[in-house]
């Protein structure tokens, strides 16, 4: 099966419906419809309707969806179906939190390897990962690691995206606060906390 | 001016946009097209515009959007023209990390205070905010801080953002990896890293 032209839109809600259809599946729930699953995530029942009619509908009327089976399906489209190993260059602080971040499991992802320029963290261990030289990075290719996570200060961000991408990373997660240029072919997807914060206001009930 | 119906996802990007806008500004460039823009932010010209179509039009034809006046509506549009104070609850690893972030001050948010139920973290201080008591959350609408930040853990959250509402608290940005139940009135946006990770995948070539 293939999907065509699915929005960015409807690509990244996909990961809110499936760690929703995760927590219900564990649970114990078989089946649920778009209204209760869309109460439960606190969206709306036709957008997400909308969303799964994209890649062919899968659910009956009057039963809903099978939690398992779009659960799945999901996955299969994220291309999270198969592990995908990443390496994280930057353990200050951020980078230690993030390495100890339990939720990347649930989507399939195994932060690998770990990577600094301090020689008096090389070596060091950090969530059962040891801290390895930058010059390391070479060896991304062979050990199968193709997504980079960077948390290095925001100075050395586009340095870090440049030897990651040489280095055969296809997929770069960048937590600087800034902007990075890569081949076009690398997809970047960068975090900034202070932009989620930034749309809370435009809800909140004027005093 | 009134704005209505903004749809979410509008909302979503236009922190976006005023992050870029201040960057150009920074970077002394008065105007901009749509299409340069979405060069620049990695974004595309039509949704652009369309985005900015619904609050009016400040584009004006073969000269571009004024950087400073967009980046000015926007704020407004935001609510974020004013000062919001905001309290942090959970200063761990996460939470020292937030409360270091810089990037909170560009959207003109303040992190007033941090709240811990750990007697050795009491008293301390961290980034410049000395912790708290939980038990002082009670303050928080004397202090006029409406935003509640949660970085406890897991099992905490909920309890957390209850008190955190019954302290006054309209909107929460919820860090834990969790669902939380609060008031209809009271706005709760969740940060999970690993979903932004989830949509990497998606988007990189097969090797």
């Amino acid at each position: 099966m293939r999907y065509h032209k699915i929005p960015d839109e409807t690509i990244r809600r996909l990961p809110i419906y499936l760690r929703g259809l995760l927590f219900l599946s564990e649970a114990g729930q078989q089946s649920v419809s778009s209204r209760d699953l869309a109460d439960f995530l606190g969206a709306n029942p036709p957008q997400i309707r909308k969303d799964f009619s994209y890649f062919g509908d899968f659910g009956t009327r009057g039963v809903g969806y099978k939690v398992d089976t779009l659960a799945r399906q999901i996955r299969k489209i994220l291309k999270l179906d198969v592990v995908h190993k990443a390496a994280l260059v930057g353990v200050g602080n951020l980078g230690s939190v993030v390495l100890a971040y339990q939720g990347f499991k649930v989507y399939g992802f195994d932060i690998a390897a770990a990577f600094d320029i301090d020689s008096k963290k090389i070596g060091r261990k950090i969530s059962n990962i040891t801290i390895e030289n930058v010059s390391n990075l070479r060896t991304l290719k062979k050990r199968k690691i193709d997504i980079g996570i960077i948390t290095v200060p925001r100075d050395a961000a586009q340095e870090t995206a440049e030897a990651l991408v040489n280095a055969g990373a296809k997929g770069i997660l960048n937590f600087s606060p800034c902007y990075i240029t890569v081949p076009k072919k690398v997809k970047v997807i960068t975090i900034d906390i202070a932009m989620d914060l930034a749309r809370l206001p435009y809800y909140m009930p004027s005093s």
